[in-house]
């Protein structure tokens, strides 16, 4: 490359633990060893739509590595959408700004757009993140830990309540697709049953599990994740319409008052919400993060453009980005049944 | 007193950190300095009405200073309630059982109740445990400084996801009749409003403060105790009743909406819930519950009946029972003041 | 006051949580309410001294409240000190800067120059910093309450690996004239054995303390102020260079090694030091060192010179610094015989 | 197999977070889905050789996986040091108690004890665990996580002190022969230097990096395995020895004074110790755990006999114990390479 080889890195989508990380280390990398600038978009795909850019030295990425969320700004705002402009807008911005390459960190609808880009010439790099961890091309992206490490730590704290009243707790955790955080943290917490998209069990079963803890003097622990959606929903959201009542909040808080009804225990419903995005990430986070902005820099100077960069087993690799967005990765039947033999 | 001194302890109304040390302090020192017994009632007044007791000896308390929740669970159950026998089942029942004298923990409910049995000449001794921190009797009790440390931590980690999508915050947090763990969480995390019980601001003057912050560029966080109600509320509460809406959640979940409708800026909502209840209590915590369990053995021993534990500065003391039930410590005027400077 | 007053505010001594929070307070108010400018004195009195300040505009103290440390650095250089220059020199420095008046931050040390400083008519307003709790004329400071929450989350810690290997384990923790934190803590996580300096017991008491707690089965603990000295300790410090050991560590190193030799029982040691003073405050500290700031604005308006805030149960007070600064704080006989029936 | 199966379980060598997730994971699945009985071996091989035993029913592993430490206890003593009567030994006591096979939970050493016993023919199946991450024969193991997360969250705490007195703050953690938990603890809190066994740095190198750092106005900070020995390390341990004192602590103890007297920096040095070992398992190190005494117990079933358990990327295998203890992993020159950009 050439001197004076400008980066323009953004994230974008859901905000998540680690995103700082990533912005230091490929900045730190970038700038020591390959002498490069970087620009900070703004905001995502907004910023670079509507050059919404600021320079990035060294100086602002110090101590990133410990703190939550993005420096840059996030928006769900993408080029392709409505008054986006598209890759011509997208190259016109990155000309006037000299913007020879761009970084860009999200989940699989900003890796999307950056295999879109890419596939009209521009040079981007992804980095994939995704706190629900349902990207197949990467072993694990950082944000995952630390939201598991939250509801983990959560539910710990729900217990003793739950305990001390002989009570039933219904934890909701995030996971619309995949029940990875579900799984986790339920494992991680002990829980008596966990609730996952991919395995829609019969309220029967759930409430099988809940006795059945009963039974053996536990306060029942449900985890579910929020996209979970139990066999012959239909009926059980029909009665739920049939009490007259619109469903304003989660899966948590239409179950727990149906296990309470069903099983006669009294039960407690907790939505752990955005608190699982927040705060300072995880060590094995903020490594992972790290590791991972070094890497992209390093694809970067290695052009190769259309890839992201992803953990196998411990080693950091490329992939194309077409191939990194091909699949959800959803909890597979052997993870599941590995898990069920302690529910109950 | 006599040889073979029972006495029975419970722990009612809704569970708080640091009851299990109160339990463990009363234990050890009656145990090694006095020689005496102690009984386990189950579940608060309920164990007492039903007869369901058991031995608790010094082994059983071991490691409990940092657990939460309690080992003699809890009800919301009274002996004058329907059914509940009144004192002269409860004399009936420590008859029975060879019961001398009772330590009752709770808040101003079980209090009141065990000044009644006082004066039906019950040998009681209270503990006050509110973690509202809303009795009058005493500067602080256990379960307060652990509530508010987790909600900080909540907000905490609430901030960084708020600041990354520019995004207003608004989190709820326990604080039914008084707004003391709104105003240390809300001071410690630097909210830009905070809003109690004890005063109804408007929604022009909320909706002023967020606007304020957000002109400065930060994300605007506004913590609510859940027994706030905005000046002018039935119309509010009105206008979510002409949408068709009942109102399913807490103040936080209507709160929310109208300040995003108002302001304009995205708006999320958070509500800790029992998250504020449950886990390992803070250090301050176990200190004060372990102190209030050796003074309650203390006053026992002194025959303090009708007497309940209490810290003035930081000095354990005892007040007669008629006293520390008598009002409602709600956030002064002063201390909103003090606060109020830092809003917006 | 006239228009365009100057504040400094200056932080000295060992660093301690909760100073960042009482600098925000102090200017978030002072710039709010009474539109006075603030400058920060870089390191202490030797800022003040080398005439090394800066402005401190409100922007800086921005989401200060939940970080550790201090922005305005600290030393431990005073103005009556070789080279210091005295009182002259501060005066003159502050003329130079225009300087109406200064908040100093600090430890009994440093309101003992304040004191001094305003005796030679310098316009000065205390705040009282110790991480011990040993000034007199406060009930708490901020710092306190992390160092004890801090000491006692590590020493749950380490119980765990002691009970797995039925070792006991000595933990030393801040306290070098008192042992306030050794007391909390040590009570907090169920100690067998807390050792203060204001209480100088035995070898022969330690051992058995120790041995009881192993006869009951426990991994024992011993929780020891670094300025603990056994009773007799002349012999015990011989008998270590008789075995031509010079002491470089702690008490804890050496208490650790005769613990072991005279119990037979395998013996761990564990100094946490400046682990007690670091890192983000506890929402307590955050409360108190905010109160402290406002407090101390407040002061320094109503021209309280030579006086310093402080709390006094669950109001700030303002007291001279004279009363201050007089007397030790240390632990009293009833607190130890409070704690000592938990012992062994 | 047949009815009344008895698996024998045991924890050896230094304690680790997850152990009880293991035991737990392996009992509940045993009791559950196999139907076989447990029986505890106290103190890892000591209570193998000793017959010091006791049933191990279900409901003892209740709530274990969030628990420290090891119920079952740990000892360093083996079946083949002197008076272990070696396998001969443990098939006696074995067939005495009728137990059928043996889970043996430790690292290389008792990994190697494993393997050297089901030579002799009895029925083994080993579980690795490692707190510095050294096994060669998986990606990791429980522990190591929870292990870099204390370093980490020490370290962000060490930090703010470090920054408020401008001071270098070396930290030593564990890793006598491998750097594991120094490069993750490293990496995570933004070191200035990492310093591991691997990688024998000359001081002048280390310096190096720590007057940069100064140079641009960090606190700078090294962290250090206990294991790191500088190049020509004989020379600087002589001069030690020169100034008349015998090196009682760790490689931070005597890196910290010569840091600075060679930059003439204020150095504070901080040993973890023990701290790393204990307390509450993160999430990942729960979930890894109870994967591990899940596949455990399957493997038990299967008569995998003289083979462990392992973690490769995300899948639950088993490998030989042969093969399982033949390397060290040691941290690779790439990964060195890949932290070392942010060194300085």
């Amino acid at each position: 490359m050439l001197d004076h080889v400008n980066i323009g890195i953004l994230t974008s989508g859901g905000d998540c633990p680690g995103l700082n990380a990533v912005i230091r280390g490929a900045v730190m990398k970038g700038d020591r060893i390959y002498g490069v600038n970087f620009q900070g978009i703004r905001d995502g795909f907004r910023g670079l739509v509507e050059d919404d850019i600021r320079p990035l030295p060294r100086h602002d990425v110090r101590g990133l590595s410990r703190t939550g969320g993005t420096i840059l700004g996030t928006s769900r705002i993408g080029p392709f959408g409505e008054g986006g402009g598209g890759s011509a807008r997208v190259k016109q911005v990155m000309e006037r700004n000299e913007m020879d390459a761009i970084i860009a960190i999200g989940g699989e609808g900003t890796l999307t757009v950056a295999r879109m880009l890419h596939d009209d010439g521009i040079k981007v790099v992804g980095v994939p993140k995704t706190i629900d961890n349902d990207l197949s091309a990467t072993d694990y992206t950082f944000g995952f830990d630390t939201a598991v490490s939250i509801a983990t730590e959560s539910i710990d704290r729900l217990r003793t309540t739950a305990e001390s009243h002989h009570r039933c707790m219904v934890v909701e955790v995030m996971g619309r697709h995949v029940g990875w955080i579900a799984l986790h943290a339920g494992l991680a917490s002990g829980a008596h049953a966990i609730l996952i998209p991919e395995q829609p069990v019969s309220m029967e079963q759930i409430c099988g599990w809940v006795e059945s803890a009963l039974d053996r003097g536990r306060a029942p622990l449900v985890v579910v994740a929020e996209g979970f959606m139990p066999d012959g929903a239909e009926i059980v959201r029909d009665a739920l319409d049939g009490f007259g009542r619109p469903r304003l909040g989660g899966v948590g808080e239409w179950l727990g008052p149906i296990i309470e009804q069903r099983t006669d225990i009294e039960t407690r419903v907790m939505t752990l919400g955005h608190l699982q995005r927040g705060g300072v990430p995880t060590s094995y986070d903020r490594v992972l993060a790290t590791r991972f902005g070094l890497a992209a820099i390093d694809a970067v100077m290695d052009s190769k453009w259309g890839h992201m960069v992803s953990l196998r087993g411990i080693d950091i690799e490329t992939v194309p980005l077409s191939e990194g967005t091909a699949d959800l990765k959803s909890v597979p039947q052997s993870r599941w049944d590995e898990a069920a033999v302690l529910f109950g």
